[in-house]
């Protein structure tokens, strides 16, 4: 079965600004999902900020085994009910990607628990990509490095927590450097950053990215069942133990008691 | 100059069971505090759930080098806004140790971004904790295990991040192991998870357990002068650019305009 | 096409032991590569100690995908060379999965850069397994733990290096713990330690042991094309630059000359 | 006491090359150690290839807390007991810091266990280090970038294990980047990896490079006691299990039997 898979797109700048809206007739959403779909093994489909729940009801997410989030102008708008749905489901094994100025989203910051500031600067500059992580499987089928001609560009200090592995590292015109690729595990779930993605240039067009969404959406699906409540701390009574013992000493809880939360 | 020190707590055990009382006359937290101060270096204060503001000001951690927490029945009664505030203090450099229950707390949950779940079982088992990266200065002094003869049992998966180093991990006589002391960036602040210390059982008396205490507080200690807003993301100026650039293509933002968070 | 596998077995103990030859007819080496072959997605074949090269000629390495490597007695036996061969050949992406007391071995010294020390004990002790990272691949389809009756013990300190992730963490019944699970990557080559195997127990007839060997192998493996050549060090000169730049200053090197190595 | 410092240097380009030693008449390793000496808290001598046993004899190393290591032309001249008696005093606790063409040295390569490749340029470029991790002791009084009028260029793929931190980033004029300053543990002993240092130019003459190389020897001293055999897996005889158990089962070794290696 093909990996189902949901690009989120905040949806504003589409509706507000022209540059953008005629770059991206279809939404920067539409022209991701229409990337992803051109591998035959993913399945995308979109969501978006105006939509009830911001298109991410909870059968919806029970059904996303990747989601994609491109969010900007509009964090705040994200209701805090669904951004924490969204981070349990990838606590419970859904795998989600996020693109370019979601480093400021609510489910990032949440996911990260870092302030995920950074400096930036709006120049149209080159940006190339260097791969650090030879044969990472977001990298499949790429050279060492590739090139976006026009790109806004973000700066170290990233404020993101120490990565499982740093995948892709970028050069700036200007003078910056920036990792921009980024694993994390969650719970059972896999996180992926991805920087490259300013709304007024053509970034969802450029082929290298095409195949980093495309590689990173393989990478980020986990097919085990997912979790059915992956904050539950279950108590384990002393008859269950894996060893025999005999309970000792003073208790402030009862059998079968739950813990506080 | 000594590092000072707050130990928090939750001091509500302590309010209403006889065990906790007569065991921590002074409540856990004085009795962990007067474990630090036994070292010359270490100035440690306590500071409760009951006080205003938690006795977490603004101005308190402001001057807080390394915090201590541990909390487990009123994880709930923590006000948002100092936990947050309690975050912030650590991306801006302060050290946060983590105690035992302090796995469900706000900030705990909040630095880490996932579930924090475990198993557990309150039979007052043994527990002894094994070292796995030798000469770390959390165990500075130490040999390779040391026993609590009566614990909580705490149970894996623990729904942690991958951990910088994992520095002890726990074997309890009921069977099951547990990573007991992780390290973590958080910003700029050094974050450090100790699991053991169950209310109705004297483990902060206990030699060994003071002696990570005091280690971890040196460890955590960042003398680096505190960032004045670790969560900031500067635009940069294209004429302000290390290597001199020349603006190209569509923008959307206007010189010197905040970013979007 | 299916994984290309080779199951390296030292094939010592085989040989001299009569409790291991009666357990192991077809060998240790024998037995987990029918317990590979078991997987459809899996092609397994043996090497041992004894063939020329070790059964391990540079053409062969050039066709496994996955290496599985046992040892002990004769750790000394395996010639530098073809342990650097094995280390060339993960670091261009063969997948190497090192079993039990393969933490001794030269490849696996040679890889981790570390002492990989430990203490043991053989009494027949009760070892079980617990998850540390829910839902990871190399666990698919299994629950929070497993265990094995009988099993050699080894104890932390383990002397390896941070992993990228810890996947199991043993127990045991003499009051020990383990990281008995590990993953690293070496060059673009995937790594995994896992604990279980001594020679005088039926370890590998265990139906957990088998489907975390069978699921380690599809977690190593690297679809993508072996590098070439994976450790030398081009020079790039300015004339191929990314960037237009002048060459300044003095020099060293002549143009196209080599580095030294 | 001050920290025990030794820069080891290979001292070849000095005596071959005018351009070198004009700029550095004392060695580049001398440089190197005036500028540490420049804290009161370190005391650094140095050591060099042409000496018996390249200076490194067991008892200086005995004596030393922290090593610094610049190697380039002859990395094939230092004696394979040598190397492996600098590894072992590292997995022992002693500090060991990289510098610049040492990435190809052997006791790099050997605690690397990966290539170590890199591309390179000798052009004299630019060269901007950005800070990675606010606040990280090796970056102590410095800000977020700092730069090298004339460098040669490394570039990335950087074949290395994932660091426990990547510190700094380089950005070069030409267009590559560079994971320019990282950490490792390697036993019991804290590894540093600096890229900046080519012969031809005064890097070591720049006061932040002065400084990270202050800041570092602090940072990889462990003031623990050196582990007296780093390498040894002690058996643990039944009796002495820290739990009461009976052996049970077939054994390969006998009582108090030294394990293979």
């Amino acid at each position: 079965m093909a990996i189902r898979t949901v690009v989120w797109g905040e949806n504003v700048h589409e509706q507000t600004n022209k540059i953008v809206s005629d770059l991206y007739p279809k939404g920067m959403h539409g022209c991701i999902a229409d990337a992803l779909n051109e591998d035959d093994a993913i399945s995308a489909t979109t969501a978006t900020l105006q939509e009830d729940d911001h298109g991410l009801t909870v059968e919806r997410l029970a059904e996303t085994d990747v989601l994609l989030w491109w969010g900007h102008a509009a964090h705040g708008d994200v209701k805090d009910e669904v951004a924490e749905r969204v981070c349990e489901a990838v606590w419970a094994g859904m795998g989600l990607i996020f693109l370019h100025s979601a480093h400021f989203s609510k489910p990032f910051k949440r996911l990260m628990g870092t302030p995920c500031n950074l400096s930036w600067r709006e120049a149209g500059e080159r940006e190339r990509l260097w791969l650090t992580s030879r044969n990472h499987p977001i990298a499949a089928g790429m050279g060492n490095s590739f090139e976006i001609e026009h790109e806004e560009m973000y700066g170290e200090p990233f404020g993101v927590p120490e990565p499982l592995e740093t995948v892709f590292v970028s050069w700036f015109q200007g003078g910056e450097v920036f990792r921009s690729g980024l694993t994390y595990k969650r719970g059972a779930g896999n996180v992926f950053y991805f920087r490259p993605g300013h709304e007024t240039y053509p970034t969802y067009y450029n082929d290298d990215v095409r195949r980093v969404l495309k590689n990173a959406v393989h990478w980020a699906h986990n097919p085990a069942p997912r979790l059915v409540d992956p904050t539950v701390a279950p108590n384990v009574p002393v008859e269950d133990a894996p060893e025999q013992i005999e309970e000792r000493g003073p208790r402030l809880h009862q059998d079968g008691e739950e813990g506080f939360r």
